[in-house]
């Protein structure tokens, strides 16, 4: 049994969905495991993971619209508000979806689905770097 | 270290919960492994994966109506809607629940507690086909 | 490759998220992993895990309350009823957060980020024991 472990990179310009699923297959490759386990792990707490289809690019907007209807800006409740009024929005948004997800491997690529891709989900509007631990244990 | 991996098919007719807790534990069974990791993994992205409450069938159709009201299909902003009414909101839902469910497995077992079972969650109306990628990592 | 599995018992005393990191850094300098994957499920299905920042208590407040205001107890199209008022809603609200989280380990470390707690999220309001299954599977 063998691992490989590394970290990606993204650079966000704002709320939505950044596709980063051909960097994994590139991590997956480069590790020469054919049949194993692949980890990727957020290391924030107002962005986070979602695999969801990348055939149609309105998924990635209504997602976006859903969550800002569900999570708005400017709930007067909340006592978290000294990092911006996108910042608790965030939080909440990143606990609905998730931080880390694992992705079987096997004939040397992930068990994606036909329609699957893997996304960072955004929930700031500046810009941020962020960054994604990419782990997978396996055999060649 | 071992490992196994396996495709499970679960045919669904339409909306709601279908448990498949005893397919996992038969292929921890026939894997040989005693003590590791139990990963399930969902090739599709309008279904998703719940543990839940196994004992009363009230909470399934709970859960199943809960979503239904926070999720609910003829939300007139959405803008992905060529494949019905009801493929929307379904992505909605599986981005608010799991594609991937890791579970630690003891003594040949899956360490589920008491009242816990795996469920399909299925929030597409016409029946389909789907596959659950199992993998386990661990010793015999 | 080698692993580690062990039980950490969290005493809750009502809604809210309880922080259990330290004990999760423990269990991975107990094991002598340098390098793997660890992952955290709670055998319960009427908590769960989050993962969030751990530097304001703001956060913690915004959290519940958010989650209390998405799923408020007194729903009256609910049937699972009979374990009291708060017991469905602790369902549901497990349902939309996580019952396992997996975390790869480098340098001997879980790779939180700076702001990352590990947390479990009680949603019923009387005092529950609960369990968290560790595993971790990696190299010395």
């Amino acid at each position: 049994m063998q691992q490989a472990i590394d970290i990606v990179t993204i650079d966000t310009r704002g709320q939505g969905l950044y596709e980063f699923t051909r960097a994994v297959r590139r991590f997956v490759d480069a590790s020469g495991i054919t049949t194993g386990l692949l980890t990727a792990y957020v290391r924030h707490t107002s962005c986070s993971l979602l695999i969801q289809e990348n055939a149609d690019d309105g998924v990635k907007v209504d997602l976006d619209g859903f969550f800002a209807r569900l999570v708005p800006e400017g709930m007067t409740w909340l006592v978290h508000t000294a990092e911006g009024p996108d910042d608790m929005p965030a939080h909440i948004k990143a606990a609905l979806t998730q931080t880390s997800i694992g992705i079987p491997v096997a004939d040397g690529s992930p068990v994606f689905g036909t329609w699957q891709g893997l996304y960072l989900f955004e929930h700031r509007r500046r810009p941020h770097r962020r960054e994604v631990v990419l782990n997978i244990i396996g055999e060649h």
